[in-house]
């Protein structure tokens, strides 16, 4: 695999709790970072409600532009949670109960526990393979580019793991994080611009928060490879040392 | 305004930060829970990088179908702050700078210290509305169904309160959150979905959580009107009533 090699994802996120505000979305930035390190690149993320038509339009649009899409939620044994139907008509493929699915399920359940209501969690597209749940068995699932998990953080945490090692990844960003500290935007912004106009390889962020009153500020330099991002990094060192010494714009 | 009025938005969150995992986005969920207390429905949200294209696009496709788009960040004074650009050419409006941001700006600023940078903080679609920024002056703007704030959270949050003071409300999303606790989902989600299907009016989600190593369940009933929430929500309770007397599905 080349050191350029791009490998790109999208987040659908599915879930009226999160279009409420009753549960805030946690998956989103979990699903960035851990992506991020295998050096596959999340491009877009999406929300959309408990509804099949919205997430098989959402599914369509993203499966069709990026290697992969992770979905988050939408997968339990209640009658909300319609995500394998949804997927299957996306994809044009029935939705079964699947036996795989129903035998991993047993090492967790007796047969007579085997609610409808829990049969509902092994229906599965056809020409879908699992995805492992290690905490509580029922699998999510993976069809063409997409893969299927749970909602609960916890429970699409340790489902991602699997379903990352089926990824190919592309080449790694590199990141150098630079403090700018309490330095203002508006007094670095322009060099920054110029910076960033001259080395159009990497991607220059920059970052407040804002904490006590007062704003503080971080600069992101990200690229594939190390050597151009430490260049740039180093001219935007450089250029905030100017700025801390006379304190006026450069 | 009639008790049915429905009144719906979307979010927009523009920033590599949030795509890269380096920010955890919380505005999406701040947001969801604000406009559901006056009445606007949050139906979608979409995290897109600072590429104009993308926001473009996204800005487009949802100012089209929601009432109101709130979007979040890009705004600042850096060269990757694009977002007065994309909203401006998704609205075909030249993006000039704006005399009544300027004067804001001063009531900070001292003239000379309006650096280029801070007097991109100035540059609005030509036709927009200012919204306040009571953190640090430099404002968001309105044009069309669209509200354009900052994505620091406090900063956000602050023109936020400006921004719904222009929305039509509509009728108040009645909520009843019901705890089933320890009872799985496995065992009350058939009887759940018969009332589920018997109450179409209303929405009912399941949501578990899971913690110490085992899941907690709280079902929620939503719905416009508060007479058939409280009559689900009675059902729901009776139902988790006789499963805890029996240990067994009804």
């Amino acid at each position: 695999m080349s050191e350029t090699t791009t490998v790109t994802a999208a987040v659908l996120v599915i879930g009226d709790e999160i279009l409420s505000g009753r549960t805030k979305d946690r998956n989103i930035g979990y699903i960035a970072e851990y992506l991020g390190k295998i050096g596959v690149d999340l491009r877009e993320a999406r929300v959309v409600p408990d509804v099949e038509e919205e997430i098989v339009a959402a599914l369509n649009a993203l499966r069709d532009r990026y290697d992969y899409v992770v979905t988050t939620g939408g997968i339990g044994p209640t009658h909300d949670d319609i995500t394998a139907d949804a997927v299957g008509r996306a994809f044009g493929a029935p939705v079964v109960e699947d036996p795989r699915a129903i035998a991993i399920m047993l090492e967790r359940y007796a047969e007579a526990d085997l609610t409808p209501a829990r049969r509902r969690m092994a229906r599965i597209p056809e020409g879908a393979t699992l995805v492992d749940n290690p905490i509580s068995r029922a699998p999510g699932f993976r069809i063409g580019n997409v893969f299927v998990l749970a909602g609960v953080p916890s429970v699409m945490q340790a489902m991602l793991d699997g379903a990352a090692r089926e990824m190919r990844s592309g080449a790694v960003m590199q990141v150098r994080s630079i403090e700018a500290g309490a330095v203002p935007e508006g007094i670095y912004g322009d060099a920054l611009g110029r910076i960033a106009g001259a080395n159009p390889v990497v991607s220059i962020g920059s970052y407040p928060s804002f904490k006590d009153g007062r704003f503080l500020n971080q600069i992101v330099v990200r690229g594939k490879d190390a050597a151009t991002v430490e260049a740039a990094s180093r001219e935007v060192e450089a250029m905030l040392a100017t700025i801390r010494g006379d304190g006026k714009p450069v």
